[in-house]
């Protein structure tokens, strides 16, 4: 494995958490080491110290320095600045690592076409979907694939915002301010909002999964400004829920690419993603369909993946058959597999016999279980009454003693089924 | 790209849907060439011709073949014929690709010291979760995070098993019977109704994302046997649901590792995945909670998988930008990406004034929209009375002209709101 010497140009919130990976512990920092760093302003306080590293007020510098082997663009924004570093990089032979969805979904081919003439690659799983490895899945993982349409909820402040009314009944201004108040939603919303920022994401995932170059001015945009609560109301009523779909499909020898909002069924595996998370599905010969979902945004699911594309890099030679992210871990198998820490559900059946429920309470109240809900079924047979009950979090160890405790008591008719909670 | 000569031992299901990818139009047929097949009976009918393959009666002959440069082992079992043949290709310095979890479950570490030692890769994403591209999302996507926990549905029959108690209100017995007689369950239903299967697969996925060689000694397993009509009854009663969950986390400096039925939440990812799909959750630092759901068995998922893996055998170099699924075609974007064929969902307001609806139904009904569902609200507004409809599949462009003509008609207050529905 090679060691890469990468430059980051670009070190906000999504940059910060890239570093905090590089000078850690774990994989990145294996794999990389930062020669070179460019930002707005260089005096800001940040997580980790960079005054080692080697500062470029220009980007562009940066992308085109001996000292480094790979171009890492987290500024953003299809024109200006990025498009002429990213350019630059890849003039000087440099791969580049980006997050930058504008960039790729309007100007993707001719930065395909400079990638391939200087022989450097364009990684950008960071540009869909945040923390989704989707770009991997759809390019590796489905190679062998005839994949007949990608749709998703690819912009996480569009699904907060019709969350939101969907739960509180409010319209959609009044949804919007409080999004941007809670840092939800951009001052100006219109890139989020009016679909163009899932419209460039999608023109990505078209371009991999339908064919050609990423198209985004073929594109159908349609946002969410004009959706009141009545169409929320409604499509409950009709058994359905409102999202922003973003989707690439094939009709006949045409690709149908459109952002709009979307009456999903109730049992669509997007249908019941919420908040700001993202979900792409994706309907493939002869896979089926493949639902991922995740965190769409953010500085730490956005590190992640720019991390991975990195480390992929990285990996010119092949990896150990079980390497993976737990490959640097010693850890012991826990003996028995019983659970530290847990609420657990309990079925019992008793005789219907005075006192039986009492010597059970007891029993458990001495075991200290504390019990958080108790049913006790109409009884079809008296010789057998069940009775269910949950606990509040303990140690599965000293739930087996109580429940022991009780089979040696003699009021159980049969043993008890024991089962996990999980949030 | 290099094109690998691959030897197939098993011709079953998997092995059949293989072949039809390999000598089909896609991405497979252009990174392999099929040198080599084994199988239980030579002459049976297959739909894919393989009179000009040469033909192995002894898999282990085959695996050693100077002839083939990748081993596709799809024969199953931990022991037998399928380990001893795998350990001949690596032995041989052949790449091995196999679905065979028992195998590497329960012999994983010294398969993957053989392959070390000279020079092979084992590559095994059909082995977990069938068609679910889950151990290149670990290993790769995620290879920069910290895993704290890797809980998924790893077993279609048991799931499909729970689901139909579920809706049906039958015990297990009497669901197990019909699942047979359906195909979705074994003669000897032991393996999958154990949770043994399951185990199988979590002692990769732990392997992967927690650390260490798969160790399947180490595991709890609980099976669904014990499990009653009144459990999902009363997860029901609590707000949650009951699946067999296949889980590995870290617990202080050990690894827990169970198979057994769990109440999961109704919003958990897993909570809503029924019938015989599979379902894996991973908990990481710093990207959040991903779930990625789809079909965990049968030959087309299966096949994906087993094809994903030879594709990126073959790519020694790099991948084009752009590369993916789509990579072949030439397609053209749709103008407009107005819909051929869908279901819609129209919102209108209009003035409360005798004759609207039935001018709004002549219109419609004139330009042939035919309506699934008519909603009338109550109005708080006479003057903006909203009607909700949604009609029968039709092409966009016909109900676009319906609501022009609306509009000239001047019975409309606002814009019509329209939607696709999906399901």
């Amino acid at each position: 494995m090679a060691v890469l010497r990468i430059g980051i140009a670009g070190l906000g919130t999504v940059g910060g958490g890239l570093l905090k990976l590089a000078f850690g512990r774990g994989p990145l920092a294996a794999a990389v080491r930062v020669t070179g760093v460019s930002a707005r302003t260089k005096g800001r306080a940040r997580d980790v110290d960079i005054s080692a590293i080697a500062w470029f007020d220009d980007p562009v510098a940066l992308a085109k320095s001996p000292e480094i082997d790979v171009f890492v663009e987290l500024m953003g924004g299809s024109e200006g600045t990025a498009r002429k570093a990213v350019e630059a990089a890849l003039a000087a032979g440099k791969h580049v690592v980006t997050a930058n969805k504008a960039l790729l979904a309007e100007h993707g081919a001719a930065l395909a076409k400079l990638a391939a003439q200087n022989g450097a690659e364009i990684r950008y799983e960071a540009a869909v979907a945040g923390g989704i490895p989707v770009i991997k899945a759809l390019r590796e993982g489905l190679a062998a694939n005839h994949i007949n349409a990608v749709s998703g909820v690819l912009n996480g402040t569009c699904n907060y915002i019709l969350t939101e009314m969907d739960v509180s009944g409010r319209g959609f201004a009044a949804v919007l301010a409080d999004a941007q108040r809670l840092g939800y939603a951009e001052a100006d919303p219109t890139l989020d909002v009016s679909g163009a920022d899932a419209g460039h994401k999608l023109a990505i995932l078209s371009a991999i999964a339908i064919g050609g170059a990423p198209n985004f001015a073929a594109m159908r945009l349609e946002g969410i400004q004009a959706i009141e609560p009545i169409d929320l109301e409604s499509a409950k009523f009709l058994g359905r829920r409102v999202k922003l779909l973003a989707k690439t499909s094939r009709q006949g020898d045409q690709v149908v690419q459109s952002v709009r909002p979307t009456l999903l069924a109730q049992d669509h595996p997007i249908a019941r993603v919420n908040g700001p998370l993202n979900a792409v599905v994706i309907d493939a010969d002869p896979v089926g369909r493949l639902s991922l979902v995740g965190a769409g945004a953010g500085a730490g699911p956005t590190a992640s993946a720019v991390a991975g594309d990195l480390i992929d890099l990285s990996h010119e030679d092949s990896r150990p058959v079980f390497s993976g992210p737990g490959q640097s871990q010693t850890l012991q198998a826990a003996k028995g597999g019983l659970l530290a820490s847990s609420k657990f559900y309990v079925r019992l059946r008793v005789p219907d016999r005075a006192g039986t429920i009492a010597k059970i309470t007891d029993t458990l109240a001495k075991h200290l279980v504390s019990i958080e809900s108790f049913l006790q079924k109409p009884p079809e047979d008296a010789a057998r009454v069940p009775i269910v009950l949950t606990t509040q979090p303990m140690a599965e160890h000293d739930l087996l003693e109580a429940l022991g405790e009780l089979s040696r008591l003699d009021v159980l008719v049969e043993a008890p089924v024991l089962m996990p909670l999980e949030d």
